[in-house]
């Protein structure tokens, strides 16, 4: 059974050495405010984290996903032990912890939150999601939510005493919520009546809480065709008296659960409203715009599931490459044994340096956002806000896409290592294959994040926030000049700044005679964006990791290690720029066929 | 639930224009005195064995995944419909379709023998795999086995009476047969008394035919250590008697099935041996030669196993991007509708046309070397012989990853173009993405097949054999010139097969010093050579098509299809060789870490 710890030594270093959180947190009164900015607290905070990630839920995962979900009559059973380790989670205060303290949460700042969060993520992802998506819940709610809905829900959803969830998708629309069916009926007392069914509700139903905070897309009657039509409305499981208490059951109803590839032990439900009863939440008709404040935080965690579960499976694959001894390496590695350890192959390092490398990469992306989205909420200087929102804003679709495809890439390398074992359930390593395939999929496809990145985030400013970006890159290849270790990485960063701008004019150009070339570079340009980014992060942390060296601090070797593993990274990972910016170059072309010989499509596939 | 049909017109295309099978099969006598040789006798067979495929095993392949094997008291119950559709598929002359007549086959083309497998795997894998490894069995023992031997047990295998199996892994070994530790007790009878366990044994026990035949790797009393101490037994489940019917139980027994990620409906056996009888196949210690004749054949047929997903796979995502509505396309497809079709957005058609493409390729590369073991075995001209031997030799281990990688990854592409649908059971996609993932690991480990490409097949001749192949190319290039049409891809082609050489000798000059630059470079080698192959291919599939466009031969745009699918392969997949040309330069280095400080290997990885 696989095992997990978590990785302390690196997020330490990230926040200590290489984004010196705390003097960044010391600039934010309201963290300041709550003495939650400090070093110290985040130590204690990662440590009890990473006891409760290893010693309750991990050990739940392999038997949540083997025991999955049930539902009879709407009545929904999780795993055994999954609501007993949760109310643990929520009576430690946990659920709380970068919750708002007017709502009786922790204030502890988002990256630290986040840091807890990528361990629960490793430990049981199916399990990490039911607080995760709570934590969306509570954030749309208090960015929309009326004061009134703010004081009923916030303290329950911080408390743990309910739970939320997002409603958007319907069978027929994923991607395309503009055509969205559930219906909103005014009942004149402030109170919507919803009617409709909405699909993969993760965590949309369970036996966690006493409650559940269902926040809704609907179309209110008469409102607008389209996503400008689209309403937000909270409906809970249970209606709520005016003294807080909860009153007769909603007409919300688990229709059934899905079956699906992974994440089994996450109860994935039909949801049918039949007239329940909700609240406004926000304005009519501006449904969209609180539900991207809730996506936008669900993607940063989309994308953490595949850090932590390419965490996971490398720390397995690396035990288990240390264990396996099979064939003899020359020089002998082990010579009082029959065979050598599979770790001396430079192709299983490969494998295993390349998950270590994408892991190492997505975590510092994630906190560096982390930590911006603090900036963000809370500086008192407008510009340093908005440079951070500019930031947080272009680089939340590559977290989501770029994490989750290398952290599926990783998983899959993991399972890799183990040879014919790796594909048997009892190892563990293919359970992390299938959890890690729907982060992919679900909260805007990695096809709609590389759209979302490339034609609003990039072109919908004309490159405004990727020049912040570039800046920052041809910045450190400044400050760093004559630096003899940062050198090779310096020149790099130098020409993918260059490169990276050449290209997005390249597809600017082409995009403005033709929209689908956009669409066509959209996904090897989010790939391209996320090796720069990753090298830009990498450089960052060798030349902290230098420093380390450089005061004596490297007794554990760890920083030398750090340098290893971006020298792999600039070696052998980002290299894949050098054929994205050739498919880039070759645009739309390439997919303009005859679509009846091709795909045996009657219809012109182009109308005009 | 998915469908599947034969790609007959794409297989036709490539059996009669592209590889021209017919006039190369008239040059065999074997076939011509069998009558086998013509394209209507292939064209009747290619037919029939597409009716059975998606009309009797397809329906079960969704049903079988569910189900899974069971066993109790080493009885193993195979998915319900399971034997029933191999009763009839022996009834109907399949077992036998490539058989020796002498032993009551039927003398087809192992080029048709092997597009008939193609369709078998692509409506139902784990079915497939056991007629599949009956043949192994029945291609090592006809190879090997004495003239008693083969008149007992070939005419049942092809009858399709008894099944095989191949015995070569246990728990301690896989890789590394050279650990095993199955013992042979000479009898002094002319049999053996096997001991030992086998692990993760294919169609190991179940109830499709009255018998098993296992071939079993084991050690003789007193041979050798290593792989020269290793021989070939043939161990039935039931001992024979002299007049050929069934005698006592032998005692190989399963103990246990594998529970894993795909391929269920295949039963993966432990099987104990306790002191079970058996007789000794080929020579004392040579087992391991007469088992590379059966795992030639197995990796070229689990590499299909990556063909069959991938074109499964892809009708369906085909389908499904058709029929799903999602957004609006500028300017509109299907104005009457609310949203437009998916396949209307060049990232979906990016996604279907890599599928498509690596689909293509494989088919291609799958039926040359069929056609080239064709002549291996039966052309009378010995040079014609060993050039066709060294290209099967040279890309067996290509054929192997190289497909299966892409066929994992078009069945991943596949369930994306479905969106949350693709992750969830009923809709059939993420069975695939299971079901492929073995290809990339069993029938040695596609690092494995890297190493034997790159080491034993490359290198190990000083490059011989791969001159040939670069040969071809450039003998394509000139024969070409002036071809307008064909320019773009005869300057890949030229620069490719320049290329592939000065790579292979980087490489091997490493390797000269450090046998560790083979084993770092060998993955992105192969995946070098896998495009640099599929390139040509694309070509003569080029060629081909445009000299059935001038000859007005397309009426149904396939060849059209095929020339864009050629430029879409050349466009966007070849390009990949750039990082692999990059990669494979930064060598072994990259790998060369601090062990202690990167994995926590407290032992120095090299002693000397």
């Amino acid at each position: 059974m696989p095992t997990y710890k978590a990785p302390l030594r690196d997020m330490r270093f990230l926040l200590k050495d290489v984004l010196k959180a705390e003097q960044a947190l010391a600039e934010l009164p309201y963290y300041v405010g709550h003495e939650t900015h400090t070093a110290d607290l985040a130590d204690q905070i990662l440590d009890e984290a990473a006891r409760f990630a290893s010693n309750v839920i991990q050990p739940l995962n392999m038997s949540g996903d083997a025991e999955g979900c049930t539902v009879q009559d709407g009545v929904v059973t999780t795993p055994k032990g999954f609501k007993e380790a949760f109310k643990q989670f929520a009576a430690a205060g946990w659920t709380a912890l970068d919750g708002d303290p007017e709502y009786g949460g922790q204030g502890v700042p988002h990256v630290v939150g986040n840091a807890v969060s990528e361990m629960m993520i490793a430990a049981n992802v199916a399990w990490s999601m039911y607080p995760g998506l709570s934590h969306g819940a509570y954030t749309a709610l208090k960015a929309y939510g009326s004061d009134e809905t703010k004081n009923v829900y916030l303290p329950k959803l911080l408390a743990g005493e309910w739970t939320g969830t997002m409603c958007l998708t319907e069978p027929h629309c994923g991607t395309d919520l503009g055509l969205l069916r559930t219906k909103a009926v005014d009942n004149g007392d402030g109170t919507f009546n919803i009617s409709g069914t909405k699909i993969f509700i993760s965590a949309g139903e369970h036996d966690f809480a006493d409650n559940i905070v269902h926040l809704v897309l609907a179309r209110i009657e008469g409102a607008p065709q389209g996503t400008k039509g689209i309403s937000l409305f909270l409906v809970p499981k249970y209606l709520v008296n005016d003294d807080g208490s909860l009153g007769e059951r909603n007409p919300v109803v688990c229709a059934s659960l899905e079956h699906k590839m992974g994440i089994k032990a996450n109860a994935t439900a039909v949801l049918n409203f039949d007239g329940a009863r909700g609240i406004l939440v926000g304005q009519p008709n501006k449904g969209m715009q609180a539900m991207f404040v809730m996506m936008n935080g669900a993607r940063l965690g989309t994308g953490m599931q595949g850090l932590g579960l390419g965490e996971a499976a490398y720390q397995n694959a690396l035990a288990y490459a240390k264990d396996r001894i099979q064939m003899r390496h020359e020089p002998r590695i082990t010579p009082a044994e029959p065979a050598d350890p599979i770790i001396g192959y430079p192709d299983v390092r490969r494998m295993l340096l390349t998950v270590k490398a994408y892991n190492e990469g997505a975590r510092a992306l994630t906190y560096w956002l982390s930590l911006n989205i603090d900036i963000e909420h809370h500086h008192p200087d407008a510009a340093k806000r908005e440079d951070a929102a500019d930031i947080v804003a272009l680089l939340t679709p590559v977290a989501k896409a770029f994490m989750t495809d290398n952290g599926f890439q990783g998983t899959v390398l993991a399972q890799q290592v183990f040879g014919g074992h790796g594909y048997i359930k009892e190892w563990g390593m293919e359970q992390f294959v299938r959890d890690a395939r729907i982060g992919q999929i679900y909260e805007g496809t990695n096809g709609i994040q590389a759209l979302d990145l490339l034609g609003r985030k990039v072109l919908g400013d004309g490159g405004k926030k990727l020049q912040k970006l570039a800046g920052m890159l041809t910045a450190f290849v400044e400050e760093n000049e004559g630096s003899e270790e940062l050198a090779p990485m310096l020149d790099v960063l130098g020409k993918a700044a260059q490169q990276a701008g050449t290209l997005t004019m390249v597809i600017g150009q082409k995009a403005m005679q033709n929209s689908d070339e956009a669409n066509a570079a959209a996904v090897d340009y989010l790939r391209y964006i996320g090796h720069v980014t990753y090298a830009y992060l990498f450089a960052l942390m060798s030349k902290a990791a230098l420093e380390q060296i450089a005061l004596g601090n490297d007794k554990d070797g760890f920083h030398k290690a750090k340098l290893q593993t971006a020298k792999f990274y600039y070696a052998k990972l980002f290299p894949e720029t050098k054929a994205l910016a050739a498919t880039i170059k070759a645009g739309n072309e390439p997919m303009e066929v005859d679509d009846l010989a091709m795909f045996g499509f009657e219809k012109a596939l182009v109308t005009a």
